[in-house]
């Protein structure tokens, strides 16, 4: 798995999805963002981290029963003790939310052991209690039903699809008040850096646009504006 | 209508759809829970009641004029006069989004003859009025238009489709901060004594789990987990 | 374009949506409610202007690259320099939530020019940012990516479809907490008349409802409740 | 059940769906094409007849299982044995596709009984057995599993919505090439009588074109082109 | 991989998916039917055979350029080498049906290797080419953009989806007109047996109903019709 | 409009969509098929023509009345007489397939008038005769109701988007019996040629797999597969 460098996690988390999205898009990347993922809980930040994947397939009646819990390694459970402190744990449900695909108790063990947030493009259980956390969890929804009435966790950690979009194995996985985005791990500094440095760009915009200016000549900039920003960058703040 | 026993709804008012939907996958039920329909009031606690259904087909233009409602037996209006109190108003809307199937006058009457709550795979309109209402309402969301620009109300209380799954009349409807399940009235007894001692169960796993315990020995748990919790389930609290 | 009177606009802003779809039942529309637009803002009461539209088509990569913006006559950045003070700003973009039709910057600079708020049946970027402006934004829900990751503007304030119904340019766009319709420009002003009278029943309604009346009877009235309304608009209060 | 009278009935059989919805429309009635259901079979003409319909709630797995046939009142099964000869029988499937609503041998019964046609917003098993049979059979396409897999067949005869549409029992249904559609008891005979009329002018239209008329003059006609129809209709041919 | 025995192909060849989803459903296994898979070539006769699976994700674009398939060990084209003789290639193509999942190049190597025929819950480009081929080639529609320009073939031969359905590698693939049904492995050779039976019960009925018999006391058959079956069976034919 | 040269022409009725739009992929062109129009009528051959649009929006029961058709200026009947000789004739239907965008007197006249063929992304009315003309007519099904029950025809010949892709005035329209693709006009030339040669390919291709040839090393070519079909290329055939 690639690793994250501290310092690009620690950039990304100054970064929003929207802006990441047009860095993306200027290196060619549209396909993306998890569509239908939004925040369910009260965590505060960006949350970022590596993808950790797992992979569910439709639930078969002979095969996904009560029991199959007892099954010390099954992979759902076991996916949940393995997730790295620092992953985030990417569900591939193939975008059905008629069943969950995790609740309070396995989120709450994530949280414990130090994983970044949980991203699903099916839904959760316990919405309530989950409102209520400080842990990422992004979803398409709330549905109580258990998953194997409709998942089968089948592979840990592989490629898979999420919310329409690939998702590899230690891409990087950011999430803000938008939802998420999925950046190639090989793309993760140059973007983190160029993102960085937008923000900055925008927040200047943001000023100008309060303060009467235009959106021609402004955003995106002219000379003047240019100028401007060059200005504004180097005063102290 | 089988009579629901005041002390099942004493249990069910301290169950989550969350358990009750593993209890009836247990029992070979899956199509039990009501896609789709979320809490769009401020109704604290759990919602519990027989349902009481309103069937509706699409509307026909010549039929469904802003005339229908002088008629004192329209259905809607009358069902909304003869749910009983205690129950829960299910409507059958075939999950059209594009109208209302009530609005804050009709779920106000409904509350103040004491049913118990509505449900619904259609909208409501006066959304903002119905989030500060304590009395539960879920539904598929907001829409203006007034039932019968989309909907025609045709029968009361026979069994209906909502959310995708069936609904008998005297099935037992739970709602929490996840949606809405449907218990079939013949196994609410059962189901209900068997949700508490769960509930009680997943307690100790969440105390569990948040002292850094794993899933895997826990949920389920093993041997020495089981002992654990029959000593956490005598300690007095 | 047809010109709102100020009176027709202070008396919607005392109208609802759900009011005003019942109105316009009666006068023979139905398509007038814009499927799926929500409000993402914190914006406070009703909003009301004359509708300018922007219309979108999907993107092709060889024409909607990153440089467009430098062009001053981008239709998009013209049409958010071009709407009218009071105007509300129609994105159509064909129901595609797959990237942004707008985001905090653009949506700035539209509230600082006076204009009345915005509908998309697209999304929004910086949906946290929007979340605490005090101008209306209704659309779809939240997308990082940016619009022409899938839209390609190219028409300023032609007629337009918008949640699967019809928009015209000067069509008066009203929003609530249900979302939003829309009045044929040329029906406005009786429509709003209407409007006032029917709210103004339906709060005598309301307490008739609260107080214990039924329905049938009260809502459409009979003679009694028709006799105690006219007593009751007549009473200072 | 209102009587379609042998000569109305004759004359649909020389109407299309498409004069038909032309007809109706311009009496107010847009809702009444039961959008998705495609003939199935190799029947030949026009399907006319009265709407008998058979109304389906979704499955529940303690009540549809495989031994429910074994009740002599099943009411699918009874519904196939009561629908009138002559009648159409209208299956309400709530558009799910994942099940049959028939297959080779009650719609086999069906025919046998003299039953006009099946139409069903659901699918049909057996489809190539079907795809040889002289007996008109509308649906959404084909599905091996048996009925009870999805649907639980509940009231017979009861004003039911198919493919979008209200059908009340005693609607004249008639099905071509392009699909199926509903007309209001009350109005079945006026319509019938106008369409045969249209179909005549639109041969002539078809002609006209043929022999390179353009649309705008002919087709709706100007003055010249009305007084070469009037000449064409007294022509013998 | 389970051996399919050639006796249970045997006996499979002369069953129809209509009747084996019945076998199923009394098996307690109802989600087994791959919705919306049909027939797109000129075979005739049934399909069966051992499934060998191929699993795709979203393409993403610096991954997925046309260069890929000059890497000889590409899972699509490695997998069209690999997939044995009278095995059935499934292709999860997550129902992503806007490009090809093969075309007439691809199933004709299929063929001529052996392959019993090809399943895809996404499309096949060559749809005219393919329409003419002496081989089973199931799927969603045509869509003539190549593979990578939505999907990203990653695995082979694991647990995927198909239609909605789990397929593990194996499992025995049926497919007729109504489309294609899953067996698991384990229950190939019981459901071939009684589904055979099965069929001969459904000819003598066919038989009987058109003969004029009514469902009632027919199908399913009362003591009277059991004994006459039972005559039948015995009657050389 | 950008002329289609007479070669460029003759060139695209050699092509298949299938090898453009691997050519268009090759040129970052992946929003290029217009997803669900597929042929209806008998037509033969390659469908070839610049795109000339007409643009619809949603129908307002106020506006869109029986009586439209009186205007000699209605778009719709417009565009069909204004239409060039060879273009194709593009409707944008936003996807609503719930009414017909023609039917058979106006593709009559489309053919009449030497119209290249017709595509739309609704639906059309008289299929039945639809399907036995030599006009290609490509679309998403049939639909009875006239246009104006759910359509208001709006623009002529501005860019639209059909089957959820951009088509721009001009581009070239190719259809065979997978559907429809879009080559933007400035590429046509350049495609048709490299497509053509492709296509040469491919048929050689297609003889080593049916003699029994592996894809690999094939399709691609590896060197020695290189050789042979230079070989072949210039045996006389």
């Amino acid at each position: 798995m690639t690793t994250l460098k501290p310092q690009t996690r620690d950039q990304l988390k100054l970064c929003t999805t929207a802006t990441l999205s047009t860095q993306l898009f200027k290196r060619g990347l549209r396909n993306v963002w998890i569509d239908g993922a939004r925040l369910m809980s009260s965590a505060k930040g960006v949350m970022v981290g590596e993808a950790f994947t797992l992979r569910n397939i439709p639930c078969r009646e002979d095969i996904d029963h009560a029991g199959v819990f007892d099954n010390p390694d099954h992979p759902q459970r076991k996916a949940i003790e393995t997730a790295p402190a620092g992953s985030v744990f990417v569900n591939d449900c193939r975008r059905d939310t008629r069943a969950a695909s995790g609740g309070g108790i396995l989120l709450t063990r994530l949280a414990v052991r130090g994983v970044a947030g949980m991203v699903s493009d099916g839904c959760v259980r316990d919405a309530t209690e989950i409102a209520a956390m400080d842990f990422p969890v992004y979803c398409a929804g709330a549905a109580a039903p258990l998953n194997i009435a409709r998942h089968h966790a089948v592979d840990i950690n592989v490629p898979v699809a999420c919310g329409g979009v690939p998702v590899y194995p230690g891409d990087v996985i950011v999430g803000d008040g938008d939802g998420v985005i999925v950046i190639p791990a090989h793309l993760a500094e140059e973007v983190a850096a160029a993102t960085v440095e937008q923000e900055r760009f925008e927040r200047f915009v943001m000023e100008e646009i309060r303060r009467g200016q235009p959106v021609i000549g402004t955003y995106p900039p002219n000379d003047a504006t240019r100028a401007r920003y060059l200005a504004w960058k180097d005063t102290p703040r």
